[in-house]
């Protein structure tokens, strides 16, 4: 694809993650997406097919940015899911995105297999640390993380960067030292 | 109220929920809802003011079921935990109308007012078994609260009654007592 083709492309994305998130797919409008993105309606159609398929492709994008921008220290695991919970207040559209599939298309948020498969090296990771006596091994790789997802999914009403977030933050690293058992 | 209007209601209110649940609050049709509980339009509007007003209503009856129907144990959390999860399996329309509420109203979900105003008792019965040292004090009453309950909200892609749900009911329950700390 010409590099002019993949800059329309990215900005197709980037405008329709505002739109999906904001609107949901049903409340979604490809000519607003289309405006905002200064491309051409037809194009959209032509790159993703339908509405479908262009939330598809931003769904994706948005498993990405979740899963894959934010390292794992599977040694401070407390730590990791701070940043977990930063990166949750600073982009709040990637976790409406995965509500609106979930709720309109009955996806499966985080047990979506497109995610579970972007967090492989995670569970590896947590996996070596466990080995290694680092992490407790009550409970398998692959539940930690998601607890710990879950746990950095909570009390994201605060502002970013409030001490109310800065508070919060804390709990949930003090939550996961408990659950790793680093903490007696 | 006379008796007749009091089950009229129930059954505008029974009607709401499946219909909010399934379509969001944009969706909803008060049309289908008179309908389905076999009453007047009217006398929903009548009633409830407004579509707005009574996704109030089903939504405050959702946090009555979620968080009142479910006794707690503080002296043992682990089973409480796993007793939420079978209810969000069994429920999975009330986990719906909060995230509609958060998607399409900005609302907060369980830290929502009347949320945290129903699960007072809970929190006391919590900081009770703390005094007592049956729970780890690490986490504030109000905080260990929360994280049970986002931890009882994963995976509930697993039908009901399910291995699989059974094996997950273990892992939130083993999570738990990692996180009050009656696991070394």
């Amino acid at each position: 694809m010409p590099r002019d083709a993949e800059a329309t492309k990215a900005r197709i994305l980037e405008a329709a993650t505002a739109e999906f998130a904001t609107h949901g797919i049903a409340g979604a409008r490809v000519d607003r997406i289309a405006a905002s993105a200064g491309a051409n309606k037809s194009l959209i159609y032509a790159y993703f097919g339908s509405k479908d398929g262009l939330f598809d492709a931003v769904f994706d994008a948005a498993v990405v940015a979740t899963v894959d921008e934010i390292p794992i220290d599977a040694d401070d695991l407390p730590a990791y899911a701070a940043r977990l919970y930063d990166h949750r207040l600073e982009r709040p559209d990637l976790l409406r995105l995965a509500n609106w599939d979930r709720l309109e298309r009955d996806g499966l948020g985080i047990e979506n297999e497109a995610v579970q498969s972007a967090l492989t090296s995670k569970v590896k990771a947590i996996s070596k640390a466990q080995k290694a006596g680092k992490v407790s091994a009550t409970l398998k790789p692959e539940t930690l993380l998601e607890f710990i997802i879950a746990l950095s999914q909570t009390e994201l009403n605060h502002p970013k960067g409030s001490r109310a977030a800065a508070a919060h933050r804390k709990r949930i690293s003090a939550a996961v030292a408990q659950l790793i058992g680093t903490v007696a």
